[in-house]
């Protein structure tokens, strides 16, 4: 197998290579590091590439294996982590050069999770500073989307999304406050999920708003995210906001059929302001579930207006706790969006955050009545494809509107509400150029999300579009 | 049977005699009225009488009843609520003339719960102003102490805890943000429960601080606090945040015995500073757990002693928005706490607010894990017994220090963690004044609680003990 091919595998379509000798974990990581090192200089999608780490580990797991101790499907599959998870003997900037020298002494829960089962960390992946800041990271520059690299890869997990979909990478991890895992995922054509809050640890990842903070994995495939929520989901007492429910084996809901599953549409405010070739496709892989025997209904909301604001009012709040130290020693260092958002928050009155929360409550109740009364509900990820960089605005309905709002504003409202969502790629735009379904679920029911997910790709198959550069 | 002893019947006793029709619902609630009437001029625990819907609902109960529909133990027993617990049909005031002619269309959950098994609701208890306020209520004036006219009753459901213990009523409800269920229990000698978070509905509650905020009875003997529960312990999904785990029958959890069962004693903060008789007597009582077969251990703390700071700058900001309006509208008539609680809310920054949780947080985890290791843990409720009407100090280890801050200093670690919290009376000061016993227990496990305190008042009987007044 050439190495292009090999980069293209899945985690699943790789991890069973190892597991049967075909391939050797070297071979693997050797392939995705070459080719990361080769091709990153053309997506920034890198902030670092740890080779002799990475290679040591191959070493490592290919004499496991063939020593008979082979752990499962991640075991020897080189997957790569946004640098925002704490990574023992790595520098981890969360995306600053304040933090360009620090390195942990300790592995988050997941990351030590996945160490656990075997698999190997190729590099640290770019994100917008500290998880909120702008497109062009100052200190680490812009991520290029996959597809087209005058397009931006999304954030804040950008190079988690475009390291994914241009193969250098089998899988990562992100983090997600507003949407940072399913917009990077979205506008590179890949899977990413947002797990129930609680569902995975936090423990070791640095802070946004601790509310609305979720971990979680982009993938090229649906199989691949219930591999990695299989090693990373589940309590930990380091995390005192994970759940002790018991984690199933998220691969045995990949049944590949939905017969009778409700598929809610929520409505209004998810179906509004569309661009024309994401409403054509969203609306025709809802007419697909339909066909595959999901019972499609609408469900009606009326609080969702609000949900922006009430998520940043709590975010300026938390941020302001979170950067109060950065504001008073490195101002002038920071980019100015993390800035502006810890400047207001430090400003911000207790009772205004205190309102955002009941406003998120009520925002909450109502999510969670509306995926009750169906099994899941579907939206758009993204109302609009990955726009230019440099571009501020984007047309929708012939008007300049901001892009970075409308970018968030379909994934936030299940930060607000911590239910589990996923997006799946369900087209390609005339400009060529991945649209996404998001398929949200109930609390802890991440199996229904990814059951859906999986019989939808395994009808459309569109993550297989994505571009092939050798 | 004479209408003093009459009055003097728990509810257990009271709804035997009912049952069995040797007391006619009508006859009990003539009798309580009566009393009501007559002597609550000395105690001013009534902010009202309700005689006539009293009487009404007495009769329609001995008509039920001796027709043959027989609703259970609540049935035809007179009992009254703290004014802040929403009453079809009768005004509301939430202690302050703001509201002395508000009169709700619908029950508070709670309230529609015990109407819906039978309890004849007496009347409205008198209480701090909107549960916060100053021990001199502005508008309804102070509540005098049971077993001393001249000591405080303990707020802020001060005439719930003096109505009991005077036999007034039967039992009566509460609210518990700090301790106001728990402290006018101690005060008086008569048992509160603050019963998890989530486990009773506040809808038609006037909140103070919404995830402080708790409802629960206050009661003669445990056994009545079973009853109770067994009717407003439950899922209400009016209020969301209360919990889908089923409820048990806690009286079934009256076994009489708790051999093997774990005693923690919670070190440091909890039993320092208190008054040499509260110190005898709770220690007696943890002997006396002892003799009944209680294994008790020290569980070690370290993040108590912000509690209280944490705890008055959560409801500061709460109270910001809850009364917002009120000092906008009616800054010259609010109670001076209440006021000034409020005003401290408005300015408030979200940063600190978000500290405050952030602690809360830690405090939380650690009791949890306290809990954990044992069974229930014990402390004193109360560092002192009543102070006199007047006292803003009391003298602890020779020293005068304020005196509310100590009221509720062992309470309030309950409500930031929301564990179940009981008191049970466990002594009586040289002074003639009721000491008593906190036990606290793990998430929803009331029963075990309950049956604990359930064994040591078997073996003590210090409820008993209350003055006779004819």
């Amino acid at each position: 197998m050439d190495a292009t091919t090999l980069c293209r595998l899945t985690i699943g379509q790789l991890g069973e290579l190892i597991r049967s000798r075909d391939i050797s974990p070297v071979e693997a990581t050797e392939a995705a590091l070459e080719r990361a090192e080769r091709l990153d200089g053309g997506y920034n999608a890198f902030i670092a590439i740890w080779r002799d780490g990475a290679i040591q580990a191959a070493r490592d797991a290919e004499r496991e294996i063939a020593g008979g101790h082979y752990r499962g499907p991640l075991h020897g599959v080189p997957i790569a982590l946004k640098d925002i998870f704490a990574t023992r003997g790595c520098v981890v900037t969360n995306g600053s050069q304040i933090y360009a020298h620090d390195v942990p002494d300790d592995d988050a829960t997941v990351v030590e999770r996945l160490r656990a089962a075997g698999a190997i960390f190729m590099g640290s992946l770019n994100l917008y500073q500290f998880a909120c800041g702008t497109v062009t990271n100052p200190d680490y520059g812009p991520v290029r989307n996959a597809w087209n690299r005058e397009h931006i890869a999304g954030g804040s997990s950008s190079g988690s999304g475009t390291a994914v979909a241009a193969d250098m990478c089998f899988g990562s991890l992100g983090t997600d406050t507003g949407g940072s895992i399913r917009i990077p995922a979205v506008l590179n054509g890949i899977v990413g999920l947002k797990p129930t809050y609680g569902r995975v640890s936090r423990h070791g990842v640095f802070p946004l708003s601790g509310s609305l903070d979720h971990a979680g994995p982009l993938t090229k495939d649906v199989r691949d995210t219930a591999l990695m929520m299989n090693v990373i989901a589940g309590y930990d007492p380091k995390d005192p906001t994970t759940s002790a429910l018991p984690v199933p084996d998220y691969t045995a809901a990949l049944i590949g059929e939905i017969d009778g599953v409700r598929v809610g549409m929520p409505q209004p405010y998810f179906f509004e302001d569309l661009q024309p070739s994401v409403r054509e496709a969203v609306m025709r892989a809802i007419e697909q579930l339909a066909g595959l025997g999901g019972v499609v209904e609408e469900q009606t909301l009326n609080h969702l207006e609000q949900a922006p604001d009430i998520l940043w009012d709590q975010i300026a709040g938390d941020a302001g706790v979170v950067h109060a130290d950065h504001l008073a020693a490195h101002a002038e260092i920071l980019d100015p969006d993390v800035r502006q958002l810890a400047e207001r928050g430090a400003r911000l009155l207790a009772t205004d955050y205190i309102k955002a929360q009941q406003g998120r409550e009520a925002i909450k109740q109502e999510l969670l009545q509306a995926v009750e009364r169906a099994d899941v509900l579907v939206t758009p990820t993204s109302p609009i494809v990955s726009p230019q960089l440099g571009d501020d605005t984007v047309e929708i309905s012939g008007q300049a509107v901001p892009m970075r709002p409308m970018l968030r504003r379909l994934t936030l409202p299940f930060n607000l509400s911590g239910l589990p969502a996923c997006t799946v790629p369900c087209g390609i735009s005339p400009e060529g150029l991945p649209i996404g379904l998001q398929i949200v679920g109930k609390p802890f029911d991440e199996a229904t999300v990814l059951r859906v997910a999986h019989a939808y790709e395994r009808l459309t198959n569109w993550h297989e579009q994505r571009p092939v550069v050798a």
